[in-house]
């Protein structure tokens, strides 16, 4: 048994579809979330530069005396998971591993597609992953650049989404692949357009709930759960607007948003 | 092989869920949904106005070639299903009987709750259908009238639906359940907090869910399905105000609503 929370952290909401995840299935936990906000997106920055943000955020946590970290974030996992193991006393857990591997365990004809941000396209993360896993796999990624904005809009439903979703699931469908990640934090929001296009027979892999299945099973084999009949809560700190993270966090949760607390930089960097 | 689409109705948006879920398990097939917007809400209407209601929209359905009708709707349901399935020639499907069924096969020590509104519980329509199919069934229902208002509200996913839900939760954890019966087609859209706040341990059984698996079943048991790789469209009626049809209906379908046609009261009478 250990009573300490388990903190998450992304450079905004997305990671939010973990932690929802996370609030789901290990309800008697406690979990602390950092977006940091004043500095995202991460994804134009230099890798060095998101390594080096990711590692104060990392000490930041610990110091919080948390008994696990999730990085709930892809570029942060693809910059700096190896470097946040390894500097950290605590277990750090990542986004792109618990997905890529539910994604071989799942395929029956060896053709995995992925959606995500070009960014995660981009890195390689995924196909190197799978390929370790199973080096017979058609791996079929697809750069998506129009779902994050699409999804953070007005009209996060709409068909303009729906035409976006059919353009990029189109490769996917002419390689006739099985299982389809979906590799970017966002995309949890719009799961229902995603698998009416993809259809019954496709198995889509979201990273949010591989995740989180990911912490629960490491927690239970570490032991160290919190009791199981307890009500767990959970709490908010961002580096940057309270008002515009409870706003746009509540669509991302779809839980209740309390309290969020302001982090200013210099805290996460004194240490 | 039957290219004909299927019909749904409800009073308002609730169905929507129910046809969020056949949108997204049968995406070859085509719907025509119909919202008696103009008359609803049924819930406090005497049940022989809502059967007469009820027998317009149906006939109405069969008018436009549908090839089988779910009464997306408890009120409706309750009220009118035996005289439908006795007067219609297509096959029709109601809620209620099949999250029963479902909720009876998922129970392993034999105690079922129910949420559901004031009037789907003082029906008794769920006590005895769980009992016909197991009479050892220990059945607790718990009428939950702030909640369909809470999900129409501002904010859905905020801390007085959790307060709410907790309280409506307590008898049933109190009388260790291991399945619950979420008996109203609004409650699938807070069912992350549903899923919090009973654990996962307990068994959720959504009306919107079974009934879709029971519209499946259906057309394929009788050969009635589409084809199978084929987009499917679907389309909406209403007989009230258009512009609030797509503003709350979004939110209940998370898919995109393109046209909403109106239809007048008299063209349902006018049999």
């Amino acid at each position: 048994m250990d009573p300490r929370p388990v903190g998450v952290f992304d450079s905004g909401v997305g990671g939010l579809t973990v932690l929802h995840e996370c609030l789901v299935t290990m309800p008697n936990e406690d979990f602390v979330y950092l977006g940091d906000h004043a500095r995202l997106p991460y994804g134009p920055r230099p890798l060095a530069e998101v390594r080096e943000f990711s590692r104060e955020i990392g000490s930041f946590l610990e110091r919080q005396d948390v008994k696990l970290i999730v990085v709930a974030c892809n570029t942060a996992t693809s910059a700096a998971l190896p470097q946040l193991q390894e500097e950290l006393r605590v277990p750090v857990i990542g986004v792109i591993t618990p997905e890529a591997h539910a994604a071989v365990q799942a395929t029956r004809n060896r053709r995995i597609g992925l959606l995500a941000t070009q960014g995660t396209v981009e890195s390689g993360r995924y196909a190197s992953l799978v390929r370790a896993l199973d080096a017979g796999v058609a791996f079929h990624p697809v750069a998506c650049p129009r779902l994050v904005p699409l999804i953070e809009s007005d009209d996060p439903y709409g068909e303009e989404t729906e035409s976006a979703v059919r353009e990029y699931a189109a490769p996917l469908k002419e390689a006739r692949v099985d299982t389809v990640i979906l590799g970017c934090t966002h995309y949890p929001l719009i799961r229902p357009i995603l698998q009416r296009v993809f259809g019954r027979d496709v198995t889509l892999v979201f990273s949010a709930e591989e995740t989180a299945r990911e912490v629960a099973e490491t927690l239970a084999r570490k032991g160290i759960e919190h009791d199981r009949d307890r009500d767990g809560a959970y709490r908010f700190l961002t580096t940057g607007d309270q008002a515009a993270f409870r706003e746009m966090g509540r669509r991302f949760l779809q839980l209740p948003i309390a309290d969020v607390e302001h982090v200013a930089l210099k805290e996460l960097t004194a240490a």
